[in-house]
């Protein structure tokens, strides 16, 4: 009897540390995520990720901007952890700048500019010093419209643009507080 | 020893079903939340909520922002849910507008710009539609440096600009997909 019951609370435990309301366990995730994105398939969950910072790229991009993190992520830009833990991946999100009438009108003057429809792909980084070893120990990914770039040329040209920013472990965005 | 043992399977449910790896189950903690902002303080964890959107607001505002959402915004977001439901609590955090000269550098062109300092306070929307029933069924907060501001005219201010806004359940702010 004493065995049974102890082999529940075990189940029991095992069972909700993996996933309780939802909320996964952040080691298994970043390992789960990281292997869809080099498989080409975009990590679910990702949209909820924490936002790291928000930005607007005027010029050719024109779009409004949020980056996100995962947990190690954040908890790196929290404690100023640097390099980026493995594990660590970043995503960048964009949507068309739009100025809104509908602000405005209530505003009384034109100041607005919301997120429109989404904009010049999904881009992620993925922090594995070993695997990808040549390129900074980070890997590149862009989805259009959910579909993975496969365009190594394309793919090779963020990593030329972020080399520039070495010193910051090869990330442009800092954390806005 | 039965009797031990199912206690302690239900000792091991509910204390991991609380709190697993910092996760929260939603309900307790939108309770939370609200009652916080509700009594002056900033909710914990807030900056980690979802993103609903992001904006740039020129003029007298002059910032760039991002709008967040508790689980029930989210969810209520995700399905159409209008009115949004009880314990809904939307924020709405700014920076200052920033053009990176870090940035230009390495696109070549001036193009970038960036979140700076907090600016223009952290606001709330808690939804109540009983205790907030004069007020459309939201109560309105802000906090300067994390201190609530608590000139009532100022706050009664929030509320008519987004009366015009009574079709959308008073929220200015759209879902970027």
């Amino acid at each position: 009897m004493k065995r049974t019951a102890l082999l529940v609370v075990a189940v029991a435990v095992v069972g909700l540390a993996g996933v309780v309301g939802g909320a996964v366990l952040p080691s298994r995730v970043a390992h789960e995520d990281a292997r869809a994105i080099s498989e080409g398939k975009l990590p679910s969950g990702y949209r909820d990720w924490s936002l790291i910072s928000v930005a607007r790229e005027e010029g050719e991009l024109d779009d409004i901007r949020a980056i996100l993190g995962n947990d190690r992520a954040i908890k790196a830009y929290r404690t100023g952890t640097r390099p980026f833990p493995e594990g660590t991946i970043i995503v960048r999100i964009a949507w068309s700048y739009d100025s809104s009438e509908e602000n405005n009108k209530t505003f009384g003057r034109q100041q607005s500019f919301i997120a429109g429809h989404p904009k010049n792909g999904v881009q992620f980084m993925v922090k594995d010093s070993t695997k990808y070893a040549s390129t900074g120990g980070w890997s590149y990914a862009q989805f259009d419209d959910g579909k993975p770039l496969t365009d190594a040329a394309k793919l090779q040209s963020c990593f030329e643009c972020h080399k520039a920013f070495k010193d910051h472990d090869f990330i442009f965005t800092s954390y806005a507080p």
